[in-house]
């Protein structure tokens, strides 16, 4: 078992008492998903919509690769998570379950949300399944199977809302990194510190009554949400301002994956 | 090692006899594949053939997605049948190892046996790779590696027999879960009585002149399928007749990705 | 921790001095990359190019299946090379670890090597991972993590070496199986003799002072290629005289998955 002493706020407040805070994180769901899903609110707030958005219909390219890379971003977080455990132990096997729970729920639960004049549709489910994963990713090793269901329906929940409320606010922040992984890792933060039980890692949460390490996990967040957003938005400014941080429209028209990266998909 | 009561029986007999017919299923074949496969046969009965059957080529639409979902199953199923032994022990690895050969036997039986005109072909070596891993599922932790042997190759050549006289009698069962879930798992449900050795799951099969096991593997596969068929079809006729299960031809005509599910595979 | 005595130099020197030869090869590296590698050159040789070859543009015909097909050798390489310690044991390990970082190593120095115009490229990045997996093949059980790091990197630029050569003499060997698997092949087991650390595998090489094995690994490596080339260009040469190894104009065109495999990816 360990506990992170999440090193974004650490390095942020100088190591003072924030480098002592023991907030719960198992497998960097602050450093990898807070951090990346706000720098990528803050990008494309810096960069702005893409041509077109808005007026024409932007759908995904190709759902059965989609799906495919979804897949493999679930097969690849089992290692992630329960490799945490840093051993092949029994904690490790506890962190492989709750993650494979946290995932099916997340994807059930957004499908559900998303299911629209009777029919629910797959981007949804894998939406969900990742949104799920990111949830559980800091309680892999802190929360039991009830507490993976809990925290993979409510994290879908959450990131469902969010996502809706971009689209309908004209934001355009493509991927949605920031509605999936941001405020996913957002919620997951804070519901390790509602669901973890002693039992399974050293340290009870919420639920058995710990409610200072809920007040840690709700400042470790908003720290890491802070300064991920702070500090990404103010380079992203800087940069665009000195040299531009986006394509021309010629290049856009083209699509990056020429422009950019000069890959064909198929020839 | 785990004797499982076939829980179907168990619940059709009422408990009764059947609930303690001790059959072998090590990863649920009866459960998961007679059933499946029965009640498929049933719907496909119930709901008739696809428009155009028999008089336009219905070829698999993508060899490489089809090869690609065949290679998920492949990875899966070592997870299904090796997790059934519920530890990391020698059962869960001499698991995973026959579940491997049975696996290969079956490709290369149903390759060999679909080769025609001097060329194999790729969807016959991966229906022979499902139809190995189905006759393997019951058998995974009774059977040593030779059994396995036996039993990809048996349950490939039985599929193959039956799918081939499925197409012959003009009968539309689109995926051929029948005839590799349904004939493969009443195959391997059986060579489990068969071939099991007592060396790997504490009990012999009938090459260890336990004739009584090969009985109750045949009652159990037999009740399985009668089951399941007769359930299925009586709940798909009566639906069938109140409400209707099949789509309009003009949906069938569009097709059902987009007709029912809303999903367009590229944009 | 197993020395294997390379079965192709015993096989080709009768059982001889070369049988008790005592090269290292982890996961064999010399019986499948150097051999697959240096047979796929001399089958070019006999075979000749491809129709158009030099005069029209022959890319990659799909770039994310190119990249699915490498991530599932990726994977499957981790059972492959950690799985050649017959145990789960810390060799197992150690193996799949170093089996990483050789692949990463790779990945990112050939990407490096072929970036052109600004732009990095897939392909470079997929076929720099394969190369490292080759090179760290051989030295699997016996190198430590920084020992990977220079296979993985030393390989990759020997490959991207003779792959660049091999265009630019007009050469086509069209999967390249040659520049990567016999070249990276080649060089893995030379470097296995560099880079052995007793304290992995019981057995140090060059930087552990140990010039026998070295010279050892050297010798092994030229007796594979050179029993492989020769062989295989015997045989093929014989082949092609006697009844043709060669397609003719007509199949070629249409293309070998038609005229040889009669499969069409999508219908």
């Amino acid at each position: 078992m360990t506990i992170v002493y999440a090193p974004l706020a650490h390095w942020a407040w100088g190591g003072g008492w924030a480098g002592q805070l023991g907030a719960l994180d198992f497998a960097g769901g602050t450093v990898v998903h807070i951090s990346s899903g706000f720098a990528a609110l803050a990008l494309a707030l810096v960069i702005g919509k893409r041509l077109g958005y808005g007026s024409q219909t932007m759908s995904p390219h190709n759902i059965p690769l989609t799906l495919l890379g979804g897949v493999f971003l679930i097969v690849g977080w089992f290692g992630f998570n329960a490799g945490s455990a840093l051993a092949a132990n029994g904690l490790a096997a506890s962190a492989f379950l709750v993650t494979a729970v946290a995932c099916a729920a997340g994807a059930l639960t957004w499908m559900s949300l998303s299911w629209k004049g009777g029919k629910p549709n797959s981007l949804g489910f894998i939406s969900g399944a990742i949104a799920g994963l990111v949830g559980i990713t800091p309680a892999a090793g802190f929360v039991n199977v009830l507490g993976a269901l809990a925290i993979g329906i409510v994290t879908a929940v959450v990131c469902y809302i969010v996502l809706t409320w971009r689209i309908k606010k004209g934001l355009d922040e493509s991927l949605d990194a920031w509605a999936i992984h941001g405020m996913g890792g957002f919620a997951g933060a804070i519901l390790t510190g509602v669901f973890a039980v002693a039992a399974v890692g050293g340290i009870g949460g919420l639920i058995e009554g710990n409610v200072a390490q809920f007040g840690i996990q709700i400042l470790d967040a908003c720290v890491a949400v802070a300064y991920s957003f702070a500090v990404t938005f103010a380079l992203a400014w800087i940069i665009n301002k000195v040299m531009g941080l986006r394509v021309t429209d010629d290049e856009e028209y083209v699509g990056l994956d020429i422009a950019q990266h000069g890959e064909q998909l198929t020839n």
